[in-house]
């Protein structure tokens, strides 16, 4: 490790100290967990106080580039702080979602997939066999891997609607949302990069950036969006190559961004050539007369990457999905979804640009919107009537409740007893690691008509009671 | 560079020096085109000869380590050494295909994409409808990462006529041959690691090793497979990753391993724990009374990860190919395939189930097999009699000739004068780099038909004729 200082510089010694060993763990050149020398032993070597180590190393740790372990050292924090990352391939897209699917009695509400039974079969099913009839063995050729153009120029129209103005060359076709993230992750991040996410976050995504080798830095979110101030420290610091954000209804939690925050964030966006991945996974699905407006519609200076499925509102299994890029990255972008799979079928995108054009879509997306809704305030109601002591925000849209339980009761022993009593539920733990993640449930309610959900959050209100009673047992 | 020798030890220390610094190399603690350090003053630092060192550099040498510069010194060889990467987004399976598509009058011999005049549409629709009708929404529902088991199960049926005796857990779906390419590089490939692959090769494979940071070594193909003795002097010394093949009508080449080959590589396979990945993109497609035999069909040690497309018979806009997979990888590629787009249409999965279980398929692949062998033989015949000069084999199966130019034709030349008029081809530099590639061209007969086979093949003996007269004239 080489520290160069020069003493007769303006800067002060624990700045130049601090600014070279931030060049040196951002490069990796100091690798995860890597300890640095004591305090003692640095001055000394460098020729200084104590005290400007010290301070180099408190700039350090405040900047997340550091932890101190008590009566250790002083140590270079992994690339991810704290999620629970090894779980990201038990989340919520995952097999479980399989193997219940509301058979055999479960109330499953764990997975984030809508009821099949909503499905548009009959206008689906047309609209197939009118693109089979209209363009025969040509549907099932490769496609152009940025997609077919038709369709890039049908999502262009719907995007102006949401006042996002961009053009069939902006936009990429994709399969799902999921293979989105890993396109980008591939085409801007190598090793030791630096991506900023929420915190808590979605974990398939935070597993597709580490599988990168990039260093997760995660901004703490608030009711209203991220922790501002925490961010824009960060930046002063840190180059990320982008920040992953869910603006609208995030998940887990359920919280959407203010205007106030979303204009100030664009102001970021600038000033730190901030590049930003928005994930609009459910953005359509607002249950009060207010729509939820998407950061890029804000978006002047082209710095944000927009993700946008359908499988939330029309069907997953579709795997149709589609990104807006910015200029100076859609070479690589373009590139990169060229050596994942070639193209999206291009079958598929037919039948959806067939869709786009009629408004079936629109129909189909205000018919979910409806039926959400209904879904969306029975739970509310129900888990102000059953889960007492818990607490939580009433996102007023998407998909997700997001309950802090009562002190004395484990999201993993609350999800056991659920189990038992043919209850699917999602812990905290998914999200945030250790203690924090114990506190929390998510309860996902696309999946359970209105009866069920009555029924389920009543057992999981009597579950988290049982819990309550053998803690004050166990207690005394 | 640290180097410790024992000089009591019996090895010698030429061959202490070289396995030192082989590690280091492949450790990626050398980097590419480093400058090694001069004999003489390696010698002196590690007091011994300079002979030592001049041996120690040999074998590096010779085992693709490092590269002399005549006049310079001694360079760490960097992972990729011919393959002419950068083009792999311009390769066969890409953009260009589309800009033509047998519209303006074109002949395409650079598309390898099959005729969708020959796609059975009326047989496909009606499995959509049956399928659609059968299972309602549940068919758009997210499936299971590893695939729709019933369509798994099929597969491992319709594997067992080929003697591939494996079960529906060995089986995973994938969206795409290219897809499958890109997981198992996801899941077992990190930064230095080696790939080795047949020269030439599919570059859009190349590229995605090359994305994850490997090295890749290039091992020559003679007209029975890989050259084994080189083979094997590679394996003593390095221990790639997997090796990527196509043993069957090869790309570009159209050559096919010998039975003894694929024996032999078996016997390596064990002996060296070498991981092969079998890309058996056309296999199905061979014109003789002689089936082609898959590598798969002799692993006996669980060595080869096979994957097998459907897109060169059947419908490549489909996208669903499956790969079978050892034991031991299963959970790393079920993880990498889920972080890549969670799980392939669902949909098309069932379709093409309800497909092989009638056997619909079967006919199918024999009528394509019929159709294209006659554009086959008619290929060879045209190649023959108009392009005199130029050399080929006779692959016997897939989809491709691949032609040695006469001597004064320059691939890039010829592509120029036949695209002027109207008759595209694929040069051999997005296969060979430099002079090399310039001396092959690969025609792909898929997508034309007999008539046009003729007259496009009359067009490019016309051309090779009019270069090679201007040649002369330039000569004179």
């Amino acid at each position: 490790m080489n520290i160069n200082l020069n003493k007769q510089s303006s800067e002060p010694l624990y700045i130049q100290i601090f600014e070279q060993l931030k060049e040196l763990i951002q490069q990796g050149v100091l690798p995860e967990d890597y300890k640095l020398p004591t305090i003692r032993a640095f001055a000394n070597r460098l020729d200084v106080n104590n005290v400007t180590i010290v301070n180099a190393y408190k700039l350090l740790e405040d900047n997340k580039l550091v932890y101190k372990k008590v009566g250790s050292g002083t140590y270079v924090l992994p690339m991810v702080e704290k999620l629970n990352i090894s779980n990201a391939i038990s989340d919520d897209r995952e097999e479980q979602e399989y193997d219940y699917n509301g058979e055999d009695g479960y109330i499953d509400f764990a997975t984030a997939s809508p009821d099949p039974r909503l499905f548009p079969m009959k206008d689906f099913k047309q609209a197939i066999n009118e693109v089979i009839e209209r363009d025969g063995g040509k549907a099932f050729m490769y496609h152009d891997s940025r997609g077919y153009l038709p369709l890039r120029s049908s999502i262009a129209d719907y995007l102006s609607v949401k006042a996002i103005e961009v053009g069939a060359e902006d936009i990429y076709i994709i399969s799902g949302a999921q293979q989105g993230i890993d396109i980008i992750a591939k085409a801007l991040l190598t090793n030791g990069d630096y991506v900023f996410v929420e915190s808590p976050t979605y974990t398939g995504a935070a597993a597709v950036f580490k599988s990168r080798g990039a260093r997760i830095v995660e901004i703490p979110l608030q009711n209203d969006g991220p922790d501002m101030k925490e961010l824009e420290k960060l930046l002063q610091v840190i180059k990320p190559k982008f920040m992953y954000i869910m603006p609208s209804f995030q998940n887990p939690t359920g919280c959407s961004y203010s205007e106030r925050k979303k204009k100030h964030l664009m102001l970021l966006c600038k000033k730190y050539k901030l590049l930003v991945v928005e994930d609009d996974y459910s953005g359509d699905l607002s249950y009060t007369e207010k729509p939820a407006i998407p950061l890029k519609t804000y978006d002047k200076s082209d710095s944000v990457i927009y993700i946008k499925s359908f499988s939330k509102i029309f069907m997953p299994g579709l795997r149709v999905a589609f990104l807006v890029i910015p200029e100076n990255i859609k070479k690589t972008i373009a590139s990169a979804k060229h050596m994942t799979d070639l193209s999206t079928s291009g079958f598929m995108q037919r039948v959806l640009d067939l869709y786009l054009n009629r408004n079936i879509l629109d129909e189909h997306i205000k018919y979910m919107k409806k039926e959400y809704s209904v879904r969306y305030f029975e739970a509310v109601r129900a888990v102000k009537k059953y889960l007492r002591g818990a607490l939580f925000n009433q996102p007023n849209g998407g998909l997700n409740l997001w309950i802090k339980l009562p002190e004395s009761v484990n999201s993993s022993d609350l999800y056991e007893l659920c189990k038992k009593n043919k209850v699917l539920i999602t812990t905290g733990t998914l999200f945030l690691k250790g203690q924090e993640g114990e506190q929390y449930i998510r309860l996902s309610f696309a999946a359970v008509d209105v009866p069920d959900i009555t029924r389920g959050i009543a057992v999981i209100g009597n579950a988290i009671e049982e819990i309550k009673k053998s803690n004050r047992l166990g207690d005394a």
